[in-house]
């Protein structure tokens, strides 16, 4: 079974499941888990490894609209160096802090793999889901798409500065509660503009219709078929939101990054140029 | 460098760290993680991995005397089958609703090892520390201690069915609310008693003297050193709380638990019958 079947099961048990983070009252929580083989390419930093992992979590709080109000992680290794603790409290520290809000301590475990497990939750009275779409609105992203395929080809020509530098994502939390006023349905782009569509057509029994010209391909990514690989290598934590058309300027205006309207929620079918566009995403960062 | 010298490093960088919980206004949070290798001994039904995994985060927001409010987890293997996933997620969803609180989801992960990580939040004005205890308190512990290494000699004896109901604990939320009105300091036995009374020492500068006679012992743990061994072998999560002498009557009339007092908080060194007690603590249950 594989992990989308297999999420299908926990969604089925778990009435909370599907959206990005699971909402209590006014408040939401989210829990991930990153580790090295899949999700730290040789040459990741500590540092770039504390901020990946706990921005994913505090990327799923931005994506339901709500602001973050702390962040914790769980740093497991083989075996513990000071100097590498310190660097990943340091990376989860400073993506806490970007976004306004706390890290606030954690704990660490024996593993065989180096693994990052971090939750974080945040507050919010009015929480997005992926199930509010609507034929009519247009749909949206945040900044850029590409970063982190663009990082696993730094990481692959041995420039790990600049990987680490774009593996080191700003969570978008700022934004997501600007778009919570207007959004009908949002989520992230973890696992890349195609399946987030996906997801969100499903979960909205809605279509989408996008034109490639207007995807926002980012320029760090330079090599093969950027649009494809923007479109579905994931990782980017960029929000997918859709809105009414009418209020994308004056949303445009309260933002603190870049908007691309990349096209139109419809009735049915996720399109690209009027082709169907497939369910495909995330490329694991690390070797399979 | 060790486990422990590398949680001080941590606890260098993060205010928050040090307690079960870290407090974020009325709220604290948690997130623990266990595996196969060390957590889970050959035997372990899914549904008590469940249980015992989120029950553990659950044990943290006890001991920080806070309601709990829901709880979370990541499910991680080297693959996926619905039956092992149910009987996860029904685990957890079972140790939740033993303490009153809402099991609302979580996430799948590919990981070499069955890992489960897990993150719970409560809510409480008054947050219990492990700082605040004082000398001519008494220091007492709730339920009885050496279940969890009951459950390593059943599972060792092959009785699997014994051995799982005993891993499926009862995490003392609802007797963590109470104590909390007179405790000084309070945390969980997840690393055994006497680990916890000298964690519980250098975080508020006292001692303890406990008496061997009043040391809970499970009746179900039959094998060993069974006083030893229910002073370290850990894993109940029980917990570890100072109180006034004069509030232990009262209280005990309003716990759904017994409640035992094993000694008195002194002004220095942790001692048992008037010989000092090692730091020793937790034996992983599995193979190391």
């Amino acid at each position: 079974m594989d992990e989308r079947a297999a999420l299908s099961v926990v969604g089925g048990l778990v009435d909370a499941a599907g959206d990005d983070a699971a909402v209590v009252g006014d408040t939401v929580i989210t829990i991930d888990m990153l580790h090295e083989r899949t999700d730290f390419p040789a040459g990741t930093s500590y540092y770039a490894m504390g901020w990946r992992s706990v921005g994913a979590s505090l990327s799923d709080v931005a994506a339901m609209g709500a602001a973050a109000t702390a962040a914790v992680a769980v740093y497991g290794a083989p075996r513990f160096e000071e100097g590498e603790i310190t660097a990943f409290v340091e990376g989860a520290t400073d993506v806490c802090e970007a976004v306004n809000t706390e890290y606030v301590g954690g704990d660490l475990d024996d593993t065989q793999e180096v693994t990052a497990s971090t939750a974080a939750i945040g507050e919010t009275d009015r929480p997005v889901g992926r199930d509010g779409a609507t034929p009519g609105e247009v749909v949206a992203v945040t900044g850029t798409l590409g970063r982190s395929a663009a990082a696993l080809d730094a990481f692959d020509a041995g420039d790990t500065e600049l990987a680490n530098d774009l593996f080191c994502f700003t969570p978008r939390v700022a934004a997501g509660r600007v778009l919570a006023d207007d959004a009908g349905a949002m989520m992230d782009s973890s696992d890349g503009l195609a399946r987030s569509l996906h997801q969100l057509a499903e979960a909205s029994d809605v279509g989408f219709a996008v034109d490639s010209t207007r995807v926002p391909v980012a320029d760090e990514l330079s090599n093969g078929d950027r649009l494809r690989r923007a479109l579905t290598f994931g990782e980017d934590f960029e929000l997918v939101v859709t809105l009414p058309e009418d209020a994308v300027n004056a949303v445009e205006k309260r933002l603190d990054v870049p908007l691309s309207v990349v096209g139109d929620v419809t009735d049915r079918d996720v399109t690209l140029d009027g082709d169907p566009l497939p369910d495909e995403g995330y490329t694991h960062t690390g070797v399979e």
